[in-house]
Parts: structure tokens; C-alpha cells; sequence
């Protein structure tokens, strides 16, 4: 029988109606004669409730207690897995919950942001054997040590998808609050239109750019082990498939460009590092020195300045700014630099698409159509897949809706 | 070194604020050398608001999927727990959280009434070993087959007092937010006078007849394994001690008639089955026929009728009235009865003490105290250290402080 894996999102099981809406959602698949695994998040704010809770008790909870951090978030699933369970065995189909653990969702010891090791999933098959459908608590997993962690963001996606590749389910249906995976956000620009499909490693970009849909963490799974995903949405009553991920679509061209869409990421902040030796020792001990601190940068470029001086500049997260900026300041004076500039308020626009490395135009065109605009672009990076801007974050809009027409993402790909 | 079980009720735990003063009891009581391990309940209306969750989505949801019920429910205490331990932490002491199933208190497979087998403490030992406090989820455990149980009504204070008795502790303080057991509820009896100690049997007799202070179950593991149970106030910085609950008083005579208080407990009503044959066979028909009905019966008196008849009364829960009722309907069919009189809106009302099978005069003293209060008693019932009454509700608060004046309850015992 073929086994598909569905799960549902915090604000799909948001309220007890939900639950049953979600609940009759899953009977129905399995009465069509499939084989059901679920995976829930914590309810609605359920998660946001604990961390202020924590906060309330001791402030940097999560820094200073992560084992019992990981002890209060999981019992967010546990409740809404237990109460799923109970709403779909009040649709007359057997079902039962299982914890992070007693799914045996091994984890490293890493507590708040624990990856997944393996599952081992006989507890499992041995319920769906028996005709039940197994809900799982998304998020959550136990270390070797038998210890409860906690996968940190993205963590529900990233339990569905590993557990459906570790099933060797034929899908896995993610159910969130919107319709699928769109060419740009249809808040910001009304124009965008919803993928049908969309390739896996284009879809990790996207994700990695900003696009809320799914976490890259999991859909960098599925690409790796050829897992489809579909995301679609709990709130549609008819047979709509939203977006499938996944990684060959038959009705792409072999070669050629072909761009998919615009993700972009608020609450990004800029360090510029003027007047460095023009040395890759300096340029070395700068992102050493940055590691050293656990600061993650987004996007660095180099720039030579003449009279053997280079120029770096630092993208990092807003919250991090401060700190971040300490680090320069102590770096400016240990190599003898001329000094540090921030800009704060930035937001990172990323266009994705494949066959970008010999299509030369897509850059000129893309300035173009932000200079058009009037948008400032401060950095810029790309990657085989992607070409990432940095502008203003009012500009945000602006610039999302002038890429969106200046690329035709709203016309449907050949 | 010395080791006290301490157990912190719903209320003592119902807000952070509360949570960062228990944990500051808890921290300076290792500070003052002891090892601890600490039982704790959910926060406030934690449970109810999971149990109105469970109703929203499943009707009946106790009786229907008890298996899910427990793991919905113990995510109550798992919050509760987390956020002692991180409070305590705070507190510059180490600390960690064990679930039930992690501290290994095996139960039975009796999901939401499930009863404690063994508790195998070697890795709450290890933690102390180490110097650390450790926070224990009451009300729940783990079964053989590791399904997730909870212990039922008072189940938080059976865990600690069980796990005190496992870990061979000096005493189990259970904080509550009353400041001990009182010889009758102060808020209805103004002179109650709260008791230094109680013999454990008579708190047992207590607790069953109504004394909200502490459950009769957990009460009960006390006084079989000798384990001496201090209940204390959660909300007093004093050193007050609350009231201990012991096997044994050395200040109290080897013998006679020793009044220790009175409990009482709404919400019942009496079914008088009359006209039954008066034979030992109608009799045990009656009481099968409410065993296979599932229905627990509180009083049951028999009284003659002459001609060969007898009358039967029974005392249940209000909320099973109509049920019993029902059954009582059927019986009199079969067994050719006169008819059924139900009476609702009883008060039970026990008066406590030792050495009353021979102190002649203190069912007389009770009626007379009662009597002379214009109150009428429907049933009475009473056991080696305890006589029990059946009186209107609307008379609970005059019968108590009749017989709390009555037996001199306010004066200090010899």
C-alpha cells in the first residue's frame, strides 16, 4: 500500500475546529486506501506561549538552559499530536500519537537546534501494519543518551520529510496556510502566480532567500534523497495540489534560463571594513574572527582599493549588529584599518532560477529594472541558482514588483 | 546526607512569579545541606484548559481515547517542571527535569487512572549523586509496554510520596495554599484550629470524606511505608511547619477517644430502594447490579421492614444519579419491589478521631449537637475512626460548627 507522509503546520491545528477539519483531512486519505503517517506542529502560538513563559523565569533560557528549554517546547506537540490523534479516532479510523522519542527520531546532543542522526522507524511500521494512522510530534527527538532535543527552526518540516524519506514514502504533503509556492510573496506583489512545480535545489534557494513556505532545512532533505514534496494548503476544502517539489520536471527545457521566482529576507544589517591590508591573511582573520564569536555572515564580498588596501563588507542579521560591530571595531585596530561603516534597516531580495551561469543578460537586467525603479541595490552576491541584492527595506515593494514584471515571473514557464 | 522530597501543587506553580519562589525555597534548602527532589504539578488551570481542549475536539475523550488523553495531559506538568528546574538554575544551584518516564515510575497500563508498580530511582540517585536537585513530573509514569500513563485524581501527590518511599527520604513536605490540615474547613468553621501533627490513618479517613488539603491515596503510601508527609503553605517566607502527618504522636495517650477533626464533601444523593425481599440474595443483586453499571456507591444501609421486606439505601455521587437511578428502576421491576425515592443535594460529613469503637457517647453527642442545630440527618455510616452523616447542603456550614463546638475541635488536644 503506498504510504504517504502529511503534516500540518502550527496555525493549520491552530483551534480545536482546525484539528477536526485536519482530522477529517486525514481520514479521508486513509480511507482512500493509503497508508497515513502525520506530523504536527505545536498549536498556533503554542511555541511563542513557552518561550514567554520561559522568559518570565529566566531571561536567555535558551542559552542558559537548553536541556530544559527542549523539555518545556515539546510538550507544544505533544499536545497538539495527542489531540489529533483523538480527532481522528473520532472519525472511526484507528490512529494513535507518538512522541519524538517513542518514534525513535534519533538526534545528536545538540539541545535548541539538535539535526536529525536516523530514525528508527520499526515502532512505527509496526502500528501502520496493524491499519492505524501514526501521528508524530513534529520537532523533536531524543539523543543517544536518551535525552529530549528540540530541531530548532524548521524543525516540523524537517521531521516529516526525514521520516518520509526513513518510511520510503511515495510523498510528503506539506499542509500550510497558503496555496503553494508563489514567483514572489502575493502580499507584496498581486501579480505573482503559484508554481505548479518547482525543482528542489531552486526551491532550497528560495527558501534560504526568505520565502516563509517551508524551511530549507527540509526541502534540502528532500532533494537529497529525491523525496516529492507537495505543499498545499489545509484551509482548501477542494482537490487542489498546490506546489510539488521535486527534483526533475518533465517539462523543462534540457538547458537554457528559466527563472522561477523572488524570495526576499527582512533585518539584514552591513558592516563595511575600510582601508584592510589587501592580504587574504587579513581577509582570513576577519571571518576567523567572526566565527570565533558565533557570528553567521550572509554575504561577504571583497573589494581592492589600491595602495594595497581592500575593502570587506559584512551582511549579518540585524539582532547581531551590535556585537558584530564590536568585532570590527577590535579587528580595525588590531590590522591597522581605517575604519567601519554600518548600515542598518537592509532587506536581502534574492531571484532565483537555473541556467543563470551562461545567461549574461539577467544581471543587466536586473539592475536595470531596480535603477528604473529608483531602488539603490548596497551589495550584491549570486550564486549557480540565484542573484542576491541587498536594498533598503522600504524599497522592499518596489523592488520586489519591478523584478516580478521586468522578468515576466507572472507569465506561465514554456 | 539528609533527603527531603519536596511537591508543589498547581497553585504554588500557577504563575512565574510563584515559580521563581519556589525555586528560592528549593535553593535554600540545598544550600542548607540537603539533597532534594522536587514533585511538581501543572501550572494553575493548566489541566482544565487541556481537558477543555480534548472536549473541543473529542466528546468524552477520557472514556473514548484514554491513551491520548495521557499524553495530552502530561504536557501539563512537562511545562510545569521545565520551568521549576530553569527557575532554579537562576538560582546559582544545578537542577534538571525528569519526566515520569525518565525518573521510571512504572505504572500499570491504566490509562488516566493508572496505579504506581515500582519506581526504579537509579537515575534520580545519579543526579543527586551529583549534586544536583532534580524535578520530577507528578501525576505521571510509564507503563512496561513504554506507553505514557497518568496516575488519576491526587496523582501528583502520590508520586511524591511514593518517590520519597522509593528514595528512602527523611520526609516529604507537600506545599499547598493552605497552611496544613485544620481540625474543620476555616472558611466555614471560623475556630478551626490547624493541627501540629495527625495520626496518618485519621488523615487518611480525613482526606477520603472530603479535606481538599491532600489526597487520600498518597496519604494512604504514607502510612503504609511509614513515610512521615509534612503539609505546609507554598505562600509563607516564616519557617511555619505546617502540620505533619505521622504514624505515630508521641504526645498522644496509648489509648481513648481522641477527636481529630471533621471533613465534609458535597455532591452526593441517596436512592431508597424499598420493599426488597429481605434476603441476602436481593441484597447482593443490588450491589452487582451497581458493580456492572460501574457505578461507586459511598453508604450503603439495609434496614428491616417486617413482612419479610427490607429497605436499601444508597449513597452515590450527584453525577451519577440519573444512572443509578435507572438501574435502581430495573431492580425493582426484577426484583418485585415497592419503588425508588431519590433525594439529592446531600452533604457528607465525617467526624474523625481514634478510639471511638468504644466511646459510647459520641453518636449520641453527635446527634444531639446535630439536633439541637435544626439539623436533620438522612444516613449515617461509620468506620473504626470515623462516623459519617448525610445532611441538606444548604445545613453543611451549621452542622460543621455544631460539632466542631460540640467536641471542643478548637481546644488543643492533650
Amino acid at each position: 500500500m503506498s504510504l504517504i507522509v502529511q503534516k500540518f503546520g502550527g496555525s493549520s491545528v491552530g483551534t480545536p475546529e482546525r484539528i477536526v477539519r485536519v482530522a477529517r483531512r486525514i481520514a479521508a486519505a486513509k480511507r482512500a486506501g493509503q497508508d497515513v503517517v502525520v506530523v504536527v506542529s505545536a498549536m498556533g502560538d503554542a511555541t511563542d506561549d513557552l518561550v514567554a513563559l520561559a522568559a518570565a523565569v529566566a531571561p536567555e533560557a535558551r542559552r542558559r538552559h537548553p536541556r530544559e528549554m527542549d523539555m518545556l517546547l515539546t510538550a507544544g506537540e505533544r499536545i497538539a499530536m495527542a489531540l489529533v490523534a483523538m480527532a481522528v479516532r473520532e472519525q472511526g479510523v484507528e490512529a494513535l500519537s507518538f512522541t519524538g522519542s517513542q518514534a525513535a527520531i534519533i538526534t545528536d546532543e545538540l539541545h535548541t537546534g539538535a539535526h536529525i542522526q536516523e530514525i528508527r522507524a520499526e515502532r512505527v511500521r509496526e502500528e501502520l501494519a496493524r491499519g492505524r494512522v501514526v501521528i508524530v510530534a513534529g520537532f523533536q527527538g531524543v539523543s543517544r543518551k536518551r535525552e529530549i532535543t528540540t530541531l530548532g527552526r524548521g524543525g516540523s518540516d524537517t521531521t516529516a520529510v526525514a521520516l518520509a524519506v526513513a518510511l520510503g514514502a511515495e510523498r510528503c504533503d506539506v499542509y500550510t496556510d497558503v496555496d503553494g509556492v508563489f514567483t514572489a510573496d502575493p502580499r507584496r506583489v498581486p501579480s505573482a502566480r503559484r508554481l505548479d512545480w518547482i525543482d528542489a535545489s531552486e526551491m532550497v534557494e528560495l527558501a534560504t532567500a526568505g520565502a516563509q513556505v517551508m524551511h530549507p532545512r527540509a526541502v534540502e532533505i528532500g532533494a537529497r534523497y529525491g523525496m516529492p514534496i507537495r505543499v498545499r494548503s489545509s484551509f482548501r476544502d477542494d482537490d487542489d495540489e498546490g506546489t510539488l517539489i521535486t527534483g526533475r520536471d518533465p517539462m523543462q527545457p534540457m538547458e537554457g534560463l528559466v527563472l522561477t521566482g523572488l524570495a526576499s529576507d527582512r533585518g539584514y544589517a552591513r558592516l563595511t571594513l575600510r582601508g584592510l591590508p589587501a592580504t587574504m591573511e587579513a581577509a582570513t582573520r576577519v571571518l576567523d574572527a567572526y566565527g570565533a564569536a558565533g557570528l553567521s555572515l550572509d554575504m561577504v564580498t571583497v573589494s581592492e582599493q589600491g595602495d594595497g588596501l581592500s575593502q570587506l563588507e559584512l551582511t549579518l542579521k540585524e539582532e547581531a549588529v551590535q556585537e558584530g560591530e564590536a568585532v570590527a571595531q577590535r579587528l580595525v585596530h588590531e590590522l591597522g584599518a581605517l575604519g567601519v561603516d554600518t548600515r542598518s534597516g537592509l532587506t536581502r531580495i534574492a531571484l532565483v532560477g537555473s541556467g543563470m551561469h551562461d545567461a549574461v543578460g539577467v544581471y543587466a537586467q536586473e539592475f536595470a529594472a531596480l535603477c528604473h525603479a529608483g531602488v539603490a541595490v548596497h551589495t550584491v552576491s549570486s550564486s549557480a541558482i540565484s542573484i542576491q541584492v541587498l536594498v533598503d527595506s522600504e524599497q522592499e515593494t518596489i523592488a520586489l514588483q519591478a523584478l516580478h514584471d521586468a522578468f515576466e515571473l507572472s507569465e506561465v514557464r514554456p
